[in-house]
């Protein structure tokens, strides 16, 4: 049975109850978290944070926020302070109260249940397997927007790494506000992007009152065990979301984390610097795999930290490939649950040396002749 | 102006900002906070915690919902660990998506609040102060289950220590039920109390399918920072409250402390012993002030971790008595923001013996006479 069977990858739970043994030594490919991450300065501050457990949190998030926004270059007033990405998506479409939710399918599927919650209609485009991966036409956009009053986009797109340029958002935020109809845009993974600021539209959201912008502080340093995110939005739809949030929603302790990680910039730096080395040694393992027949990596427009694999051999499937990896300790994500993917895809991580190595050496020891 | 300007009390970073001088030795009396807390295997855990800043939640709380089920002999079915009690309330009257929502005031303005976002009407009764505090009569809920769809009770109730026996509650419970309406009862403070296991509905959930229970880890293991609550209701109603519930909203940290937490009984012992006696004392230090006729003392059904004063002299309001102790690092809580308590009662936490002594030297020095 797929370790998906909650709907998300990182499962480490179910993951510990189905290979006990392999816990002490497992290695979580399924969950796309930074291993260079915690920052060494989450580690420094730690022991300091426990009169924070005895405080309730600021409601207001006034001092993150306001960092949040000299970061960004908006007013505080456009920002909130969420418990993780997935509470800024779920009130951000109650808030906007949406009839009819777009999504482009296979993306987090996170968007279609926040819409589901609201609810709303969910209408859905498909994007097929390509040469170009599952790279996103911008028509398919441009028509879907026609036929719902909110469209969600990851950018980059998880688990397929499409990618939207600034010119390509700009146009479909005109097309939209002469609509009535709202962007949201989930930019989650895009820090781990060289052309971050390039390609962000948070600093566009004063100039546009229907796009709204979430951020994840999870993925990039490493803490998705202490739920941190935030959201950006004209004001009035900033301040619809803060009531729907129930009070106290991002606890003391991620508040006092999330104001010390926002000044890391340098932690973001060797990041990416890492990532690049690593994406390339990880893709070019994989591609020169000597029984590499098996598995055919799928091209991205981001070079985010993640890899997809389809499965080539006849009878393999994103289980069966799970399932084998995991008695080794390695736990990938299957991509069933992933609208539109079927059952041959895998995603995997980019993770550090030495955890990538474990993987290669595993997959190279599979043998894609078996059946059953 | 009020500390409390965001609803709430225990708001530091506006004590913080307004009496900056005292925040080195300010002592918060403004949220009910158990001060033994947290337990000693709180700090004895934090450091092992680290590795669960990286780790997502477990999606369905698993162990800690077991654990819970346990404790209180339901099935792990009917519970939901929550962001805090104050995610609970907002989920269960999603959930239960009333028309119209009884509250009785004065009461934690959250039910309210819950009720406003959820689209429904609030029918509100009002207790005045009488001869017995705030006490509840018997013939106000009941009529009020009449009016609505659901009824929120606090058992104890905050700010105002108003009880409600079992034998009430299930007759509420039934005439409630008669009439397809629901009972959601908030034990946030009833674990202060020797009584607990008497009066909490909890195990009674099970047998009463329009009756659900909010609690609170917040109050007696002193880790509002952490956000920590759970629900118990019937397994379709707790399966709505799931899904309305956005993924990983509990967090890694509050999770594996709450496993921790449950087990601690002798914690919450001690903690009911040092209660008994230092309520008792500061109700007789309070009673004993030299200049004491400017405060009456405000009867309580419930012996919970808090004190309800009232201002007798003339001009003097909940504000000022707040200014005035800040000034000496005191935060009181000024109850203007329970609706009906109008502008001359503020609420006290019970806290140490050396913090408690320092509040009645306080209030020895207070001059009453003094007119603005």
């Amino acid at each position: 049975m797929m370790l998906e069977w909650l709907g998300h990858g990182g499962d480490w739970v179910t993951f510990a109850e189905r290979y006990p043994e392999q816990v002490a030594n497992g290695i979580d490919f399924s969950a796309n978290i930074n291993p260079l991450g915690p920052p060494a300065a989450v580690r420094h501050l730690w022991k300091e944070l426990i009169p924070f457990l005895s405080r309730y949190p600021d409601p207001r998030q006034r001092r993150l926020r306001e960092q949040l926004a000299e970061k960004h270059g908006v007013s505080p007033q456009m920002l909130l302070v969420t418990n993780g990405g997935a509470e800024a998506i779920d009130l951000l479409v109650r808030a906007i109260r949406p009839a009819r939710v777009g999504v482009i399918e296979p993306c987090f599927s996170e968007y279609r249940q926040a819409a589901a919650r609201a609810g709303a209609e969910v209408v859905r485009r498909m994007v097929p397997d390509s040469a170009e991966g599952f790279a996103i036409p911008y028509s398919l956009a441009e028509q879907l927007i026609r036929e719902v009053d909110l469209l969600v986009l990851g950018n980059p797109n998880n688990p397929t790494g499409a990618l939207w340029e600034r010119s390509q958002l700009l146009a479909l935020a005109e097309q939209a506000g002469r609509r009535n109809c709202h962007l949201l845009l989930d930019e989650a993974f895009l820090d781990f992007l060289p052309q971050e600021e390039h390609l962000s539209m948070m600093a566009a959201v004063p100039r546009l009152p229907n796009v709204a912008v979430v951020r994840s502080m999870t993925k990039m340093y490493a803490v998705p065990g202490l739920r941190l995110g935030y959201l950006a939005a004209n004001r009035r739809l900033a301040e619809r979301c803060r009531q729907l949030q129930p009070p106290w929603s991002v606890n003391g302790i991620a508040e006092q984390i999330g104001r010390l990680l926002v000044q890391d910039e340098d932690f973001v730096r060797r990041t990416r610097q890492w990532l690049a080395q690593e994406r390339r040694w990880l893709t070019a393992a994989l591609e020169n795999l000597a029984n590499g027949e098996g598995v055919r990596l799928v091209p991205m427009e981001a070079a985010v930290n993640y890899l997809l694999l389809r499965l080539e051999f006849p009878g393999w499937t994103d289980l069966r490939l799970q399932s084998r990896l995991a008695e080794e300790g390695i736990f990938i994500r299957a991509c069933r649950t992933f609208a539109g993917m079927g059952e041959r895809y895998v995603r995997i991580a980019v993770r550090s040396r030495e955890e990538n190595r474990r993987l290669i050496q595993a997959m190279e020891r599979m043998d894609w002749e078996e059946t059953q």
